[in-house]
């Protein structure tokens, strides 16, 4: 598998862990907990089981490939893909296989976020053998999470006939991408067995996705050809080429539209890490399961997120409530309105206080 | 009114308002706001209206009298009392009376707490120069709060006949001084009309209280007018002899046993200050009852207290809770639930994180 590639998405930027996660320091570079490894480390660590340091890469805004290059010290710089501009996921993609086509005409990629969390790492590692084997074959193959509850904040794949089995791991057709449902849906999707949660984790050739991009946005395809051999030469000039495509997902704009799809249906027990409740699910719990970062007290508390590493925080009758202390701020939340952030964030931004967000 | 003289007593300590307080920080000293005063020179403040601030006196610890002198610059050392040792009220009374007795035989005095809060301070002070005129007839007189509330926190006076109406303000005679209530007695208190708040506040003649002493109390007389002739010139053998004293209040060692105590009803707007819960009653509040201290932002909050005057605090959907961020600790608590604060200083006390009480 000297051919197969890991290409990480590191561009996402977002508040839902203000105020831990700022504008200049996103999730996949936040540390969980002090002494624990950032999102973006643990992915790359969990590659390693399956994909050269050498074969890793990286795509991402100029000012957040620092922050990979501080965070993974032992990458080498020309495998951290600058995007010139944030265009979404279709273009970064498009223009890190066009990049790692030219140094491997035969690569295999397998595309995934930098900023979830998957515990089953072992299985991880299987899945990604047996997408290789399935993509080498010239499909598009993808992962779809086995859902253990009617969750809305996901898109889902209704996933087909099984087509063939690999090394004891079943790969299915994909009937349909299918975007958020509301509660009710969910919760049937649920029930049927047949529906998967779309974790954003694809692998294809590099000759594969360039093929389909060149037939669903030959245009963009063109564009992204010549700022790959602009960039490093006249990088204002690629600035300006890539400010010219349009900004669209790899689900909406490839993914949804290619027929023939594959889907490895896996129970990665998987997180996207989406919010403080997220969090909750995935780290040590006392035993009334509040996770509780640094030496606070906790009386009469339950199912709460408490994460404070220099000030003590006493909470007192608290039930699923996340308390997040940081240098310069504090958050208050039931774990049920902790998208709420999103106002807070908004407000600080009315107000004037960026220095916060 | 030259021989009126206010007695502060500053000597209390408390774990109510930890964060905010501490062991060498209580109550009387803390500001609920900055720019605000403190509770203490909000007292001082007060009693300006009547008192020259010659005749008014402070009776503390040692460690406390440094910040009194600290907070009221033009108090004159000679007018802060230093108790050798805790004693409760009752001894440190008998003997700031004793002192003020040698500076003049015919001394009135207005005994009252340092931290409560009085919003009526116009009747305060009309309510003091009536008290002045009784006790001045060698009565003890103690001003009763008219309740608005059936609470359990504080201890009632049950008020008798009217004796006499002194500038149109009442004067009753006291039935009963009575320990704080259960719920179901306290609802019984208020609707009665009957009953009053005891509020501490106690005025009476120097040499009234003196003698009521050495009739209740006479060894802890005795070796009080020793310990304010040693007090100065030998502190040591002052404090030796002081110890020897039992601690003991003044309602319990004088006032409930002295008969012919009477009570001047008033409807001072008063508070004890007593938890986070009160601070909500006294300080202004937003549209939804929120009392914001600092630039914190509240969405979807209702009646809560929040302060945190260098952290931006941002709290979501909170109900009737209380977040108090410090330069070294954050408090979450339930209103209802903030005396359980006394467990959070047990359990720094016991995990050994002393910094913090």
């Amino acid at each position: 598998m000297n051919n197969y590639y890991a290409l990480v998405m590191a561009g996402g930027s977002g508040t839902r862990f203000w105020p831990l996660s700022r504008k200049r320091l996103p999730k996949q570079f936040l540390r969980l907990k002090d002494g624990y490894s950032s999102l973006i480390q643990m992915t790359h660590t969990r590659l390693k089981n399956t994909f050269s340091p050498d074969n890793i890469y990286y795509v991402a805004s100029a000012e957040y490939s620092k922050l990979i290059k501080n965070e993974i010290r032992e990458i080498d710089e020309s495998n951290i893909i600058v995007e010139p501009l944030p265009k979404n996921t279709a273009p970064a993609i498009g223009l890190s296989a066009a990049m790692i086509h030219k140094r491997d005409e035969d690569a295999v990629i397998a595309v995934m976020p930098s900023d979830h969390f998957i515990q089953n790492e072992t299985l991880f590692s299987e899945v990604l053998k047996v997408g290789y084997k399935v993509a080498a074959n010239d499909n598009i193959v993808t992962i779809g999470i086995t859902p253990d509850r009617p969750e809305t904040g996901f898109g889902y794949i209704k996933k087909g006939a099984e087509l063939e089995t690999i090394d004891g791991i079943s790969v299915n057709g994909v009937e349909a991408f299918i975007e958020k449902p509301n509660r009710q849906k969910a919760i049937e999707y649920l029930s049927t067995g047949r529906y998967l949660w779309n974790a954003g984790i694809f692998i294809f050739t590099a000759k594969k996705i360039l093929s389909e991009m060149g037939k669903l946005m030959p245009e963009t395809l063109d564009t992204i050809f010549k700022v790959r051999d602009l960039i490093g030469k006249d990088p204002k000039k690629a600035e300006e080429l890539f400010s010219t495509i349009s900004s669209i997902s790899i689900d909406y704009g490839i993914m949804e539209k290619v027929s023939g799809i594959r889907v490895i249906p896996a129970d990665l027990k998987w997180s996207d890490v989406g919010s403080w409740g997220a969090i909750r699910d995935i780290l040590p719990k006392d035993e009334y399961g509040n996770v509780n970062i640094g030496e606070n007290i906790l009386i009469d508390c339950q199912d709460c997120v408490i994460r404070s590493e220099k000030k003590t925080v006493a909470a007192i009758g608290m039930h699923s409530v996340a308390i997040i202390v940081t240098d310069d701020a504090v958050l208050v939340t039931p774990l049920e309105k902790c998208q709420d952030v999103k106002k807070v964030v908004d407000e600080l931004d009315k107000i004037g206080k960026k220095g916060l967000i």
